[in-house]
This record gives C-alpha cells, sequence and structure tokens, in this order.
C-alpha cells in the first residue's frame, strides 16, 4: 500500500509554499507589467482530515506585482491547523466563524496558567487539565489577525460551522530574506501527506495538490531529537509525525482543552467602543513587547467605521496607529461595504498595493494604469480577488446586489487619495486651475469640485448602470 | 485627419515613462558594474502647447546604477504643467525662472481661500475670484522642492522668462513599489498627444516622442465618472481629455488667478536668514505633518552656504535636518560653485549615489572605481550630467570659465568623507600609518596630512591645467 | 622585468572583490533554494609582504542565499592591513592575537594627540612623536569590530603571533547600493601588485590570485592630487603607490608609533563587567555620534554569556542593545561553545541568515529546510563555514572534542526560537494542542513539554553519538 501511495504522489505536483526549478524566466519582484487583469480565484486546494487550504497561484502576475501570495483555509468544526511558522508576515481576515489560536514566541513567559490547587498536582497522570502554557487569543468573523514572520502559530475551530480564513503573505516584505515565494514550515504533523485520495469537491475545477511544506522534525535524527527533549526514542520518532495520515488540518474528536479566561462577545465589543479614537504610542522596537503585544482587531463592526455613508455604506482600517504591531509587519487592511447602488469614489493609493477579496455581493471594478487605460473594467463576485498595484486609479460600482470585501495593504498605513467627493485631491486644486486643466468654464470647474460632499463613499443615483440612458444636468 | 494623426503617431516611440516590452536583458536595478561612464545629456524631448520635457535615458547604465531617472521641464511664461503624480519621490531643482505649484493631499484642508465677504457669494456665477483650496507655494530660481511619491502636484510659470525645473526621480526608493522605472500618473489633459507635429528645435538631435502616461480618467467610463463627481455626462467627458490637443504643459492665456498670500523675495530672504543654524526636530511620521510640511528650500543664495571659501567657491546642501521632509523621501541634494582655478577635493560619499547636473561653465571630473581605475575623466559642461557611484572616489577641477552645479544624493543625508584637507580620512591618520602606507619620511607625512588647511573647496595655483610643467616644491 | 610581470599576471584571474563580466546567469540575490548545503573553506588567497586574505567564494550558494562574503586576514606580526574602505557594513572578529585599528570619519575631531609641551615644535622635522590623529582603538582575542559601509579603516598586529581577522561583509544591506557583490576601495598602497610570485602554501590548495582592488589615487591625475594635498608631484605620486611591490598588508619593521592611551586587559575587564546589563538607549541618527560611537564588544569572555550551562557550555551574543552601532549596520554576532557530548537545541531564528565559522573543534551539524529535508548533516570541523538560511531548523551536537564558534546574523537582534528545552515554542503549547498535533497521550505530552529544563545548551547523555544503542525510556 505504501508503495501504491507513492506511485499515486507522482500525479500531484509538489509546488505549493515553494520554488520552482522549471521557473525560467523569473519575473522580478515587484515589477508590475501589467497590461490586463483579471479576477482571480484559488487555483490549487490541499485536502486535510479536518479542512482544506485553497491557493492562489502566486506566480500569476497580479500577485507577482504586489510581492504577496493569498491563501484560504476552511477548518471543520473541531479542526486544528497545525502548529506552522512562515517566512513571511501574515494577515488572516476571518471571513467566517469562531475559535482559537496561539502564537508562540521563544522566550516569552507561560502566563495561562490552570488554578493554584490543580497546578499542585500537574505531572499526575488523572488531572487531565492542568497546564501552564504561552498566551493564547480568541477570534470571530471580521477578525485581522497579525503574525510576524518566523513566529509559530496554530489555530483551532471551536465553533460548530465552518472557519473560513484568509491569508495574505508578504513576501516582498523587508522582514523575509528567504526570497520570493512564501514558505511554511510546519513543526508537527506530516502535511506532505494530504488527503489527495478523496473524491471530487464541489464540482469545483481546482488542481488538488500536495504541500511541499513538511514539518522540520523530520529533517532532524531520532537519537539527537531524543536527547533534544530528554525522552525516549519512540516519543521522539512522533514528533516527525511519518506515520501521521491526517495532513496539516487535524480533527480533535474530543474538543481541545486548553486554560483561557472565557469568552464574552459583548464584553468585547464593550471594550472596542472604549478603544474608539484612543490611538496607542507607535512602538520603537517590537522585542521588547512582542509577548504581551495585541494581534487582534475587528474590522466588521460599523460602530468602528472610519468612513460612513449610512445611504451608501461604510469603510473600516485597521493600521500601526490602530493596530501598532503593524508597524512591525509593513501591513495594514481594511473592510469594506457598499449597498445597491453606491460607489467607492475613485482614487489612488500612494504607498502601497491593495489586495481586494470580495466577500459578499458583488462590483463593478475598473483599474487604470498610468497611460489611461483600464487594465481592468469587470464585475467581480464573492470568493474572487483583485490586486490594484500602487498608484493605479480605481473605482468600484456595486449595482444590484451591494458589495462587500476585506482589503489587503502592502503598507502599515496606507494612504488613500480620492479623485472626487469632499476631501479629494480636485477639491484641493484652485478653481482656475481646474477650468484651465479640463478646459471647461470656472462655472463648471466650481460643479466639479464642489458637487459632492460625501468623502468616499457615494450613492449613486443609480442612472449609471445603463449607459443608454441620456444623463440630465 | 484623425487618421492621419494616428499613422503619423506610429512612427513615434510609445516609450517614456514607463516599461518596455523588448528590454529583454535587464540589468538589475542597483547593479553597477561600470567601466566607462560619459557625459549625459537628454536624449528625448517631448513638446506640448506652453513647454517641452526632455529626458535623459533611463537605460543609460548610470543611471541603472544608481536606479533614478532625471527630466528636465521647460515651460513658457503662463505655461502650466497639469496636475500629476509620480511612482517615486521627486526632488526638483529650479534652474531659471519663478512661479507657484500646488501638491493635493487627500484630507488635508483647504487652507487658501478668499476673504469672508467674497465667500458669501461664492457659488454665484460672476464673482470670480471667490474659491477655496489647498495650500499653494511659491518657487524661485535655486529652490529645492520635495513632492512625495505618489502626491499630485502642479506647477505654474508666472514669470516672463522661461521656467526650468531639473527633477530627480528615485526609482530605486522604498517608496516605489511598481519596479524599476518611473512612471508619471497624469489626472488631466491628453499628454500623449503631445505636440510632435512641431519643426526642428534649435538643431538638437533628441528624438521627439510621445508621453507614454496618460490621463486616468481615460480608463473611466463616464457615466461612473458622472455619478461620482455628481455632475452631467458632457462634464464627466471633459475629465478624460479626449479632444485636448495641448500635450502636458498648458498656455493658460489669461494667467492663472488662485487665493495666495502676497510673494515677497526680501521677506523670504529675511526668514531664511533667521532659520539659519536651526535644526528641527525629526519627524517621526510623515502622516502627523504632511498637511503643513515644509517642501522647498533655497540653496542657491550665498549666505546659506555651509562650506564657503571666498577665494574658490561655496557648497550647500539641504539634507534631512534642514528640510526634515527628505527623511521620509531619503534624498538630499546640494548646491556647488567652484571659482576659476578652483578644487573640490577629492572625496567618496559613504552612503548614496550621486546625480550631478552641471548649470554654468564647465568642470574637469575624474571618477575612480574600486580597481583605482578612472572611469570618467572628462570636462562636463553646463546642461551636462553624470552619476557617481556609492564609494567612487571623486574629484572636481575648475579651470578656465568657473563651474556651477546642482547634485542629488540617493540617500537623506549623504556623508562626504574628503580624501585631503583639514577633515580629511588622511587627517585623521597617525603620522606614521601614513608614512608606512605611502613608503615616505615622516616629514612628507606629515606635509601630506597638513598642508591644506581648507575643507572640501580650494584654491588651485592654476599649475595643473598644464602636465607639461614640472611642479614646484 | 616589467613585461614578464605582466604577462604572469594574466594567468592570476582579477576576481576578487568584484564583479564578474562572465557571470551570466546571476541568482537573484536573496533567493534561497538550496537543496544541499556542505561546510565551506577558502577558496582563494591573496597574499602580501606581512600576511596573506583567504576568501570564501561568494558565488557559493550559500553565501548568494545569505548575501554575504566572509574574508579571512592573518596578518604577521608588525604587519598592518592599508587603510580602505568597503561597499557593505562589515563585522570583524579577532580570532586570535591583537592590535589596534583606526576608523577614520571625515570631519571628526582629531582626539589623539601628543602632549602639549611637544606640539609646540610639532612641524619640526626631528620631534618623532608629536602628532594628533582621530581616535583609535585597541582589540584582542574574542573581540567584535563594526566598520559601517564606507568607513576607511586600518588594522595593525602589535602582537608577536599571528592577528587572525574573520569578517563578513553584508553586501545585501540596505547601506549597499552599488550592487550584489562587497567590494573594498583602498586608499593608498598596490594591492593588485600582491605577491602571487611566492611558493606553495602549507600544501593547500587555495587559487593565488590578486585583489580586483587597487587604489583610488591610482585613478587621479598627478597634477590634481598635488594641488589637492598642496604638495609636490613626487609625493604626490607615492599616493598611488604604483612602484609598491608590498600588496594589501604591509611590514612595518620599527613598529608602528600612534598616539594612545596605556592599554591594560585587567582594566577593560573589569569595565566590562560593569557595563553588564547596561542597556544603551537605542541611537536615532548614527551621524549624530558616529566620531565617538563605541564600536567593539568581547563576546569570548565567560562572565559575560547570556545562556550558560556549567555542564554544557554558553552563548554570549551582541547586537543592537549592547552595542548600539549595530542598530545602523543591521547586523549582530554571537560566540557559542559547547562542551564534549553537549547538545545546542534545535531551533529557528525567525528574523536573520546565520553565518556558523568554527573556531575550535567541530561539531554535527543538522539543518532542515521547510519541506522537512535535511540539508546539511555533517561535521564542521574548525576554520570551516556554513550557512543557515532564515527560518531552517538547526541542531548542533558537540560529540567528543567539544565545539567552539563565531556566527555572524543577518539583523541586528537576531530572535532565536528553540523547539526543545524550557523556552521553547513546544513548552508554550497547550498540552492538548502537543497531544493532538503528535498524535501521542497526555502524559507523553507532557514529558515532551517539560522534561528538558534547560534553555539553549544542553547536556546530552552520549548515547546519540551511536544510533545502534537502544534508547532507554
Amino acid at each position: 500500500m505504501a508503495s501504491s501511495w507513492l506511485s499515486f504522489s507522482l500525479s500531484f505536483l509538489l509546488v505549493l509554499h515553494g520554488t520552482f526549478a522549471q521557473q525560467r524566466y523569473q519575473q522580478q519582484q515587484g515589477e508590475c507589467q501589467l497590461n490586463r487583469l483579471s479576477p482571480q480565484e484559488p487555483t490549487t486546494r490541499i485536502q486535510a482530515e479536518a479542512g482544506v487550504t485553497e491557493l492562489w497561484d502566486q506566480n500569476n502576475q497580479q500577485f507577482q506585482c504586489a510581492g504577496v501570495s493569498l491563501i484560504r483555509h476552511v477548518i471543520q468544526s473541531r479542526g486544528m491547523l497545525l502548529p506552522s511558522y512562515v517566512n513571511t508576515p501574515l494577515l488572516a481576515y476571518v471571513e467566517r466563524g469562531r475559535g482559537f489560536y496561539g502564537i508562540m514566541q521563544s522566550g516569552c513567559p507561560e502566563t495561562f496558567q490552570s488554578s493554584q490547587q490543580m497546578q499542585q498536582g500537574e505531572r499526575g497522570a488523572g488531572s487531565r487539565f492542568q497546564d501552564r502554557h504561552q498566551r493564547i487569543g480568541q477570534f470571530r468573523q471580521g477578525d485581522i489577525i497579525a503574525f510576524p514572520a518566523g513566529a509559530a502559530h496554530w489555530a483551532y475551530n471551536e465553533g460548530n460551522e465552518e472557519l473560513v480564513l484568509v491569508c495574505l503573505e508578504d513576501s516582498s516584505n523587508n522582514a523575509n530574506q528567504l526570497g520570493q515565494f512564501s514558505r511554511r514550515f510546519f513543526i508537527a504533523g506530516n502535511p506532505q501527506q494530504g488527503q489527495q485520495q478523496q473524491g471530487q469537491y464541489g464540482g469545483k475545477s481546482l488542481r488538488r495538490e500536495r504541500f511541499e511544506s513538511g514539518n522540520v522534525f523530520n529533517g532532524f535524527d531520532v537519537e539527537v531529537l531524543a536527547e533534544a527533549f530528554g525522552v525516549d526514542r519512540e516519543i521522539a520518532r512522533r514528533l516527525q509525525g511519518q506515520d501521521d495520515q491526517r495532513g496539516h488540518i487535524v480533527n480533535i474528536q474530543q474538543g481541545l482543552r486548553v486554560v483561557r479566561p472565557p469568552f464574552s462577545q459583548e464584553q468585547e465589543e464593550r471594550e472596542e467602543r472604549q478603544e474608539q479614537g484612543q490611538y496607542g504610542p507607535r512602538m520603537n522596537g517590537i522585542e521588547e513587547t512582542i509577548c504581551s503585544a495585541k494581534v487582534r482587531q475587528n474590522i466588521d463592526n460599523p460602530s468602528r467605521a472610519d468612513i460612513y455613508n449610512p445611504n451608501a455604506g461604510r469603510f473600516t482600517t485597521v493600521n500601526s496607529l490602530t493596530l501598532p504591531i503593524l508597524s512591525f509587519l509593513r501591513l495594514s487592511a481594511a473592510r469594506g461595504v457598499l449597498h445597491t447602488d453606491s460607489i467607492m469614489a475613485p482614487h489612488w493609493v500612494t504607498n502601497a498595493h491593495k489586495v481586494i477579496y470580495i466577500t459578499r455581493g458583488e462590483a463593478r471594478i475598473q483599474i487604470v494604469d498610468h497611460r489611461g487605460q483600464a487594465v481592468l473594467d469587470d464585475r467581480v463576485r464573492q470568493g474572487q480577488v483583485v490586486v490594484v498595484p500602487q498608484n493605479y486609479a480605481v473605482v468600484k460600482h456595486a449595482e444590484t446586489e451591494g458589495c462587500e470585501w476585506v482589503e489587503f495593504n502592502t503598507n502599515d498605513n496606507a494612504m488613500i487619495n480620492t479623485l472626487s467627493g469632499r476631501t479629494s485631491a480636485i477639491r484641493g486644486l484652485p478653481v482656475d486651475v481646474i477650468a484651465s486643466s479640463y478646459q471647461i468654464s470656472r462655472d463648471e470647474a466650481r460643479r466639479l469640485k464642489f458637487n459632492r460632499e460625501e468623502t468616499l463613499i457615494f450613492r449613486s443615483s443609480g442612472r449609471a448602470r445603463s449607459s443608454e440612458r441620456v444623463a440630465a444636468a
């Protein structure tokens, strides 16, 4: 049976989270020669016992331009993503579900521990819940979680529904010295084993593949591991996970028991409301506070919106001012909601690429390059992704359905410059400059400049949906 | 006629400010394999209604090594460079003329406005000068102006003579995530239209070309623009500038009227004198003060010289200590003046490339690489450019005419290390190290070390001009 | 004779510290596609009058991945490395010997000077020791010395034994804008002349080569040099060193006499003990204090150990917290000592590559990549080097001999994450996560987590040496 698996696995490519020998004409990272964009869906899926990881093609020119990879973990109830670390900073958005996670930092204290009484008998066999470990955190739908490069972490689905995590890995980040692609290093399991034997997945045409990523313990000598852990060879061998058939997301039948404070969503929201408007001091060096740094921020709650228009939608950002660890990761994110017949003003981002993932509905998105040509003019639907390169102009128009999305930015404080509206670049121009630039009268220039009083999210008249109708002045 | 223009335009290359499909053997940015430098002049010109932009060849190995582009705008009286932004930080030096400019930052307040009385009737048609807009600034010959990457800006020639702006665009800067070349995004006009039909330009052999850059509004749907600005389709169409034949620099017949304080050169100079010696605090994050940041500094005024030798010349720097926004741009600049028969001491810059543009006269410049070979030994004349790569040793010798120049550095605080003079590396060596290094007596070592009491700018004896004459001890 | 030298020199490659015209398929810097590592020894040696420089092959994929070069200077008693500067930051470890060095910073004051009385007659010929020059420093075995990019420096062997300096040059550092390789610019001598004519060197198969590096004065015109220094042409000619046959390390017969305070090793050690635990403030800008910055730190003294296990060994780091100039160089270093039968816990570094140079003994080193495959499993001996790429897991096991090494990190505060021991990532995991991850019982998970109470350096039972013996529980 082992040999039949071997021959079977040869028909799967060993490509993920790694590098290609055959990749000859490798585009230089950050070289954005994009003539035509298109909405992207995942091209690859890796099945495991208790979930699946879907990957967007990191060789696609959009992702090459932005220097990022995008993946989506779908984790079943009581499923756990095995402990691992990545060579890039990582931002995760919780699209659906809830659970908890741990980030292990070598040297940080084990601040979560069972009560004193139980601890006394700690090493006894029968006392099940006695433990002490590093801080773990809880998350729920709408959270952004920040994982520093090289920090080992795990995640567990505590709820009854699927947990969906959309993750951006920024391989062009300074923190990555390993080169163009993101690589995940597991410290448990046998991720390469995977579960490719399973049948078709919902009719989707994703290539089923195995992780190139493996378990680093597998590369060490068992004797050395036994010495390093002070255990016998049998346990040391289990570290290597060679017989593990579960893949990188494993099922925990009886549920995961850890030491942790009770979780109350209402309390958390109350705290968030209190936090609003508080700008923490900038951190000077993450190393001093890495053990206690806040790494999570909810951006789904409408009460946290940065820009809010009751008729048209809202826009909520998380950046290094609201979540200081992002100054270390050099990444930020935002959540956008556009109602039916609403527009997000044409704008460009001065200092970042933007990776947009649609979470609900659809929008017509137009992206324009420096030549004045539309490199994208398309309806982008739920589950699809587009990259807006730095400085490219973009407009979003939600038509019949409305649209919700999350966007990741390759700068910890992405600066949006709008082209229309009350805070726009055009509004900053003298009327005479507008009149001369567009060869219109001063009166028309005044209308261009002042007609829209909203800032970023506009209510549309609905006329733009059909280009046949004549526009009324 | 439209079709005849089309066929005509095909004979022009669409190359500027963009990228090349045919560029196969692209040199890696920052890889400085220079065996031979030569003074560079612009190779390309783009003619517009009220001015011309000249471009140095950004594929030239000197500019590739430095990771920068250099361009020169020559703007006629009452000409305006249309609003645009660039994917790189930009330093402009005002070689000649005067005028004003605006940098539009989304979200910055409109702090320049007409007086209260006039404002009441603001939206009325007849009241011409009623307006409010973001801060605009004035400039004159000798100014350095700093434009952050992605910040939209425009410039207007208010004077009666030509306005000449020499601009460095630093595409290897961290702020640029779009790749190797600088790209300009216009938000008005029709820059690609250009004015190539015009005749020869002063007998120069520049290729006449069209901008690859266009107007980003051109890529959007007119309906969406109409919605976004809340205007009718006719005005929205004017945003796209499709019928605009003026190119990227337009003539404003009646002159540009904006709200602004009176300009007094004497007052400004008085303020500059007061500023001297004041070192502002370093900014921690540009975003807090970007709306009010000082972006301009005159480096032509002899009273601001950092190094001054009445017989030989002067040297004036602007860096992040004197103009704090430069810490954000990671660029600096300097102005040098050498009188007849004067020498700028042999030196190297530890942390930056240097791009030297000669504004008057000529100098014999020698540049030496790590092999001890001269990669340049040439007379460099007015209007020519040479790049001095990081760490390369350089000496300038102004002979009969004297020489003036501006230089741009790819670091916000370029550190010069001189090889001779009172503050030189040689002066820092023990006499015994000098004697042993150069196999000379201690007495000779002392002369090498102490003979020159000047620091950077020396008066030459004039003997070096002719290499035949025997040097006298 | 001159022509015979010429034909002779053609048989030597002009390769060092420079770039290759023939290097066609240049690997992109930082692209770490390593399937197999092997311990590296120097491949090239450059002989000079009073010493030799040995170079590791900077085209080797390990060094390409780390973006660094490694060289070793062996300087005889009374030998001096001629003044020079490098386009990269440089960390030197004093493997053996003692001496003093100078770093010349243009504009820094000449703070070392002869006593007042002697100074009065300073320019007189006969008064030998009268001088003033910039600060010079002393060093001894076990010191790390930090040289900023582009800072000229020299070093002298004051002792009676050989001085051995192991130097890391970080060409992928931000401070280097010149491209992939490190280049050394001499400001004295004639390094290309070298001493290749000498015979075999201890039977080693090193290629004998000449420096590509030369003396920058050689590229300048003699007349201009004479003017710049205010000396006659004969002395100016000596600056160029054209007749100098000594190479880059020269012998100073009578010994080097400089102005300096008396050197007392005991005093220095006393000061070091006082310093322990003192964390200096972070510097905001090196330019303010570059003249007085501390650039040296001893990491050999056991009393400075950061991690100490009397039975197993010690580990001593120097980073930007203990030597603040390293925050400017973005490099750090550490010294490790493992006794016989000791293990350095399996670990990964989250934010840096590690370049390990064995100074004594040998260790079995295993390095594992993200696929879980050992890219190195070898005994690495004294004088050999291995690179541990960022995030790769590594374990060291000193068997019969014990092992000592120095390691350089490509980050000024390299963060080690251990996989076993009291401060490990595994220790931070809840017992239930461990049990589920490795499919073991909670009891076994507890043993994995708690059995090793040491942190980084463990005493081994010695069993791992022979893999035949059965492990006892």
